[in-house]
């Protein structure tokens, strides 16, 4: 029988977790407390996911536990931080035990593969929503920002692009996409990204500036180009495309190039390597297991230019906005 | 004209706050990144409160910033720790300026009081909820904990309890209370709760254990003698009660106290202080300017024992659990 909160958190939450030496106190008092080593950096990140918002009520608990913490990480992965610690806010509507059971183990076995230990948060009754707060290492002035782009420098993402907002289409539209296998796999992509956070850490002292995509590619790329004050030019032949998007597309190459410049939540990294390290790039990320792509080049004249193997491209697309009605 | 999110963030949220020198980068890149002060912990604790759950969808928005953040630092309080930096995870239904202004005013009065800066968070769409992370600092070996708490120590509490409760009933009967001015301010004292970041500073070296008062007096005192392997007995008749409790319950000293013992989100502190100290803590929390009062003593028999002068009660009582339906 589970009555109480507390029930709840021994239940799912505490002693779960690997046990880092830095944590000095963990969940059952007041605060945890953490030990920072010294000449350390803390890197924070937070975001929330909402039921019905960014995913269905009726969505896979493992996968949302996934989706959930695979988006915080990936913050860090986009600053070149070494994951630590998380605190995980969970808002449910109602015990669920087989509910639970899925979303935590699923939850600790991605906080497992990074080494992070849960230190705190938060459990309530109310609509379903997840906030987690996580924290990681950096060395001082070995940063990834934003704002360290140059003109001439190429323009990196890993992975590819498109599948995530593909996947989306297939959980707005479940009832026409049941039993597709090409479908469910593209839904799955959509859960289940795996953060960056090796290439994120191999760039450091390599990348002048990276963001990892969560709002799409353009509106992504464009913030760096914002806080850098440069401009770029991105070939659209280039950008890297599964095969399982283009037949979900209907075998159109520019619409699966249309969905990855603007496909949400894919947390892959975007980001901008000086000339002189163009020709070692591949080699240095090489034991990261990523594939990475160089899709253009970063220009002085402010303006985002997309084109086509140098034809000029049109296109009105937009980022990925929980506050506009791009979500269903 | 507010559309999407960066702008939510930009109008409401930016530069609003203190400038810490700790604060590296701050809102605006993946993660925020700080600093911290060679030989210094650091304290983080998660809350959230729920829309509907934790106050009334109506609610004025500044007494909901209030309570939010207040509630949370009320954590570092009771750890002893000094408040740093927050991060805010704030879901609305809809972009609301009214709303937005009051709710982000009140929160930046209250972070600005204790020199607390935002370095991060997320604005999502979805029923209305709020969730903060806070982080504050401890020195090595300088930390209030549950499970400190020796036989023979002096319970003391802050502040006045039970307030809390009767404007929760307040806000539960509205109807009933309209234009009531007893009621209203019991209202008030439910959200304006203040953080006892003096006193928990001040109790360092000097308390055993310590917690705030979130699920009720019982409940939180019950987790020290818990955590502590140690019991209580709590004179009933030294509760700290104040004359418009008494008049809400319509005099009945009793139900006044029993209010006290289980009013959740008081945010008062609780603690245990050696024989020794005794004598000495009301002179060392004067610049404190809070009223402590002492209740009780730790003893080896674990229960709770509650008597009024002397005289054993019987009383059935419950702290304050969301996942119970003791919230309305």
């Amino acid at each position: 029988m589970l009555r109480t909160e507390l029930d709840l958190i021994n239940r799912f939450f505490s002693g779960r977790q690997v046990q880092r030496k830095d944590v000095l106190l963990s969940l059952g008092d007041d605060c945890a407390v953490v030990k920072v080593p010294q000449g350390v950096r803390i890197a924070v990140s937070t975001d929330t996911l909402v039921g019905g918002t960014h995913f269905p009520l009726s969505a896979n608990p493992a996968w949302v536990a996934h989706k959930a913490l695979s988006s915080n990480i990936s913050d860090l992965a986009a600053m070149g931080a070494t994951p630590a610690w998380l605190s995980l806010a969970l808002t449910i509507p109602k015990l669920d035990k087989i509910w639970l059971t899925a979303f935590s183990c699923s939850f600790f076995e991605l906080a497992d593969c990074f080494g992070m230990q849960l230190i705190g948060g938060d459990t309530t009754r109310g609509p379903l929503s997840i906030t987690i707060t996580v924290q990681g290492f950096l060395r001082e002035n070995r940063i990834l920002k934003r704002d360290g782009a140059k003109v001439g420098d190429w323009i990196y993402v890993t992975g590819n692009l498109g599948d995530s907002r593909a996947g989306l289409e297939v959980i707005l539209n479940s009832r026409i996409y049941d039993n597709d296998p090409l479908a469910k796999e593209l839904e799955r992509r959509h859960y289940l990204s795996s953060p960056r956070v090796l290439v994120g850490q191999a760039l450091l002292g390599l990348a002048n500036a990276a963001v990892d995509i969560s709002d799409g590619l353009i509106s992504d790329l464009k913030n760096i180009l914002k806080a850098s004050c440069v401009g770029a030019s991105v070939d659209v032949s280039l950008l890297p495309i599964s095969q399982e998007l283009v037949q979900f597309v209907g075998g159109s190459i520019s619409t699966a190039q249309q969905y990855a410049l603007s496909s949400g939540e894919e947390y892959e990294l975007c980001f901008t390597v000086p000339e002189q390290e163009k020709s070692s790039i591949e080699t240095k990320l090489v034991h990261c297991d990523v594939k990475v792509s160089c899709i253009g080049r970063i220009e002085s004249i402010d303006t985002l230019n997309l084109h086509a193997k140098g034809e000029s491209l049109n296109w009105k697309l937009n980022g990925y906005d929980h506050f506009k009605d791009n979500n269903g």
